[in-house]
């Protein structure tokens, strides 16, 4: 199956306003969760309906939503009615092979990026969509499924001391995307590990895994680099845009965020110019391994021919063979062999064959 | 014949205005067909003269007219002339070599793009040119041969319930346009499935049709950027344009292209750029087995040549010759024998060549 | 001698506002020719001396005077002269190694460009310089040889039909420089035939005399690059420019042209990037050879060298042999022969060598 | 362990502004250390506490604190505290992967980069982060161990007769910040010998470990090329800057310094083009030798094969063999022998194999 | 020793303003020639100090002052006090590595670039610093050591014919100027002519010598390049500028030295390209051989390998060997042998080998 791009033939020919989820399906139902707060307390409940949630509560509340599970789509178009989602944009939620992107709405900031996973079992890096909607006073997150990359973003809301601090939605959605890119970064560097691990054994031992492991550290960075490079694209256009919703007093923030970027596409492009470098340095090894082969076969050979044919010689059965009969043939025979494996020994030598 | 570049030598020498159709002639005749509707009704029929249709019938309707088929010299002077379509336009839209690319007339948007299809039998894309006229009330469309790419569009019209959406012919326009570049997405992933089953079999088997299926792909995806990456630049130059007929309210539609087209552009260049690799890799693992296949032989005659000399020595009919006639002669030659295979044993194993 | 730069060592040193010719003289004499017309009528000359163009007729007439030859010194500062070119520019048109450009003079429009011709016997383009100076009803071209390519302008201006379309200066001056423009198109065509039917043979017959070719296609290729690609900023400074003497009415031929010049580029670097490509796939089929050579040969050496080596053993002369009074010893010889034919055989095609 | 990024899995999940030291402690315990001189006199001091720091002491006054040692969370929160440094650009400082860069704070100006150091025995570049903080009157520098690279700038200070010259802060700071830039030109020319010098042996003796050294090398450039490139960008930010506290009479040694760092990022894309150049030749040099021991054992084998298999004939055995008994045989069999040599050697010189 | 990068290790902790000369000192002593001229009449002057300028002579007076030798510091800094030219100016001069560059001062522009030689007989590029200061009324050039380049200008401003239109001092220092960089083209032209030469060598004779030839070349250009580019930039920065001395009038001149420039560009960006295609080609003929005395060793091994198998098998020593009594057994041998070397051939034929 493409991993790269999913599969979107069934969707051709429909109409291009028209809502279709487009991915697999990764967990059974969507999973609802609410945490409202503000300085004096919390509150949390997992969401059987959209229509729970009561957003004229109060103009210090702010209002998490969190929806793991996006392949349903009446509980999206609820969601969309809800809070004023134009269909666009739903749409872009539904596709997970969305680029990531910036969308500012009138009264909301969208986010769409990548969450990436790293399986160190089959060591691959896989991408779950990842929208989040910044609105005054909400927040609301969309993933494929459920996971623990949020669980310390939530344990610092829950505990009283930091709370203060996430006070305004913004603040909020800062720190969730801070949370997604950072790990952009722990990634990256699980990968650029093993790739300066490569290092070592590409001169020790350049043995013939070697090659696919090099080539499949090439297709993750490739795949690293498709759900990055494009958020860095986001940041920048965040950055220059007057009318975010994200407060002035949070803009250094973002700033910050937009420097963690540029130095995880900076590692990425560095670390796919190693994998370049180890791929010819492997085959110039083995260049390197087919001469000293072909070298040994050389010596050996044109050392033994030349014998083997004298031996030869000496194995005919002609009658009128002067040589055979007389009596140093033998001790002659043996010189000569000496003579030319000396001979031929010098000559290999003087080339720096040997 | 020349598949990237269209025949153009016989046009040379001519005046610069006169209209001249370049290409490969793909029907009998042109093919007319006209749909008008507005909110109440819909009228459709095969046109057989241009002349055929009335602009002045109503405001409110929106009129399409598809031409399949424009070799026709007469036909597309009639067209030009009823619609005032300049005679440098109607060069282009008969110059089936085209760069895709977008025109803004006074009255008129015209987009020249590619229409594409991949015949899976030959594993090849091919490209059609497709020209939309976009004028107040009506939409043209010129194709070169006839097709089911717009059979959805039009069944949406057809069906009442969708009709409203479709009011206005810039919206048409888009939802034409949508098609056509929704496909070229699905064209991409088609290619992009194969390019990634390629990887299984490059560490499998990398025999000798595999290159060519490489080599193959590489000048499909050539040829799809060739047609997809003016597009990009197409897209581009209409949004920044103030004076094109598409309303503000469609505006983020074509946003929408444009997100699509960047992937589009995007999953071509890695695409093209995991077809490198894969050669690079193909490449390499040939060296690989050049070096298997080349050490399996330098161990194999290194140890039998040696030993096919001694045999000969022994071979030879000298009659002086002491250790023929020694008794244990033939019991210390294999001794012999299995000391030097011994000793050639483990020097290339300390080699690492076994 | 050079063939991407010309002879520039004897000119160094000189004042560097001093006419010079650089580059190597194609015929003879200079020969002049001049065309007068208007709505009304038509006159033609060949022209002995610069002096006898009287610019003064009428305000209604286009003059244009094509120079063939630059070599000769005297006639060009005549000319310059007569309609008030600037030194440097007079220096420009003698440098047949000049970059193209475009120049905007007080009272002049003044292009230097390439005009190309593919020789079909040694497969080569050759570039001549060809300078066109647009001035208020007059243009002049100078070339360095006579050639056919304006044949075509010429007979439409003498034919009456059409040639009220001709009646500015700059519609002239147009019209010449998009058959030039038109003529690039017709080369890299050329080129680009010979190029995708490479692809064939790449396949087929990988010989040497292919890389020959390849890459002489691929200097071509480079040469047509060299001569064109300035071309299209020339296009472009005169897009942007405003005080250019071609009218308002005929820029959207300028554009036209910029289309023209933007496909040519294009196909240059598609092209450039497919000869490319072939060449990795030579490489890599020549390595291909080399591993099936390699295999043959060691299959084949390594089922006879063992053999050899028992042929060898029981041909040895010691007197105390047991196997050779041996009564089945023959049979046995055989029966070891094929056994290990046998083993090999299956060892090889386990490893997938066969 | 990773070289390029530094280990960051333990951070991920903390909250985004918490302050943290990544990277390796390189010293026990920081140490700070005060200057304090204007025209009149000096005054040196190692301290214990950052309060020991008195700022007011008048403003003709300019105070350089150097911290050896980043790793102490107390220290840092203390000096954040007494100079208002923002807590994002104390996480930054503390950050020793952090990319180079610059930031304009309300009252100062904080430099971030990398102070490099070549490690000749293990031919290595390391970098520590180095930090400067540039406010009214002082200067404040952050190492992450303590080195000799300023000394020279303390001699300054100390010796009467420049002292003048160091006056205001923002000279002091520049004069720091181009002694680190100065620092980059040295390693960038040791490592710019070593490659310069691999020529020659490149073409003497093509030996394994030379693709070790270029492979070494490349990693040692790229490794300079990530801690140089981003200072380039930063003096260029700091170039158009209005508001930074450095005075517009010192902006022209910026300038300089600027110039400076184009040489370096130029030097370094020239020695990472050679080293790719290397790495070329070097495998084509392979190559070259491949075939020449290729063809020597070719010709080699070629001549003996075929009289090998003569002298076997004649070895045989059979009863009814004309030749064996014909007198002249021996002769003639040598007569063969020199003519297929004599014709071998013809043909292969030929071929230019000889 | 590095060519690329001049010795700046003992620079290294110096103040940064402080005066010092990177390079080698290639003469004994400064000399320094004073030209003087006017209309009316010249003057020339060998100077032993700089005092002896007189530089309130007359407004009309252009004086020319050429500094061969550089190193000299006392010198140096009475010249800087003389002209008011600025400590970090000098600095630049003194600097032989430093990056070509154009300074705009208060009351003069100065031009630092490369002088290029070509040494014939080593066949390698030198590039000697030039500074040009350009004041009111007079024009100041520093070069390394004395040579023959400006020979040419002096003659024309001593030929009493010419000499009025060099009576600016701006116009003297565009000669100049061009004069440098002219010499450029010749020198690109050179090395062209060799890598253009190069061509047929690489297919006649791909032998060892030739890579060294074509590495040699691309090391010559990236030098060329590191000397040319930046003066491309330089020009561009004063066409640019507003306030340089060069008056409006000579604009034209300093544009046309841009296009001349980019031509320079150009031409050594299409060689460095040639090259690195001379590479491969080279690169893909060596394989090519590689394939041929491949194919010819294992064809020729092919057929006589089993041939010795079977003259080995009939010189067995068994007693018991029915064959060797058979009267035919020769002739049937004879027959076998024939027939084996054809069923080969036709074998290799099939497989293209022959």
């Amino acid at each position: 199956m493409a991993r790269f791009l999913k599969d979107r033939i069934e969707r051709n020919g429909q109409s291009p306003g028209s809502l279709i989820f487009i991915g697999k399906q990764k967990m059974e139902r969507p999973a609802m969760h609410l945490i409202q707060y503000n300085e004096d307390g919390l509150r949390e409940k997992e969401l059987l309906s959209i229509d729970e949630i009561d957003l004229t509560a109060g103009t210090d509340l702010v209002s998490w939503i969190n929806i793991n599970g996006i392949h349903d789509m009446g509980v999206m178009k609820q969601i969309g009615d809800k809070f004023g989602l134009p269909p666009l944009l739903l749409k872009d939620i539904l596709n997970t092979d969305q680029r990531p992107k910036y969308e500012d709405g009138e009264n909301f900031d969208a986010f769409i990026l990548k969450m990436l996973t790293y399986d160190k079992a089959i060591k691959r890096v896989t991408a779950d969509q990842f929208t989040l909607i910044l609105g005054p006073h909400f927040v609301i997150t969309f993933q494929e499924q459920s996971g623990e990359v949020f669980k310390s973003v939530r344990d610092r809301i829950r505990n009283a001391k930091q709370r203060n601090r996430l006070n305004d939605s913004d603040y909020l959605a800062y720190t969730l995307l801070d949370t997604v890119v950072e790990n952009y970064m722990v990634i990256i560097e699980t990968l650029g590990v093993q790739i300066e691990e490569l290092e070592e054994k590409l001169f020790s031992h350049p043995n013939r895994p070697l090659i696919e492991e090099i080539y499949t550290l090439k297709i993750e960075i490739s795949y690293l680099r498709k759900a990055v490079r494009p958020v860095k694209e986001l940041m920048w256009h965040l950055l220059k845009w007057e009318n975010s919703l994200i407060q002035d007093k949070y803009r250094h923030f973002i700033k910050d965020l937009d420097d963690l970027l540029l130095e995880a596409t900076d590692a990425i492009e560095l670390y796919s110019g190693m994998l370049t470098d180890h791929l010819n340095i492997y085959s110039t090894n083995i260049n390197n391994r087919n001469n000293e082969v072909m070298r040994f076969l050389t010596i050996f050979a044109s050392i033994f021919i030349p014998l083997t044919f004298i031996a030869g010689i000496y194995g005919m059965n002609f009658e009128h063979f002067p040589e055979l009969q007389y009596r140093y043939s033998y001790l002659i025979f043996w010189i000569v062999v000496i003579g030319i494996v000396f001979v031929l020994m010098i000559y290999f030598r003087r080339k720096k064959w040997l």
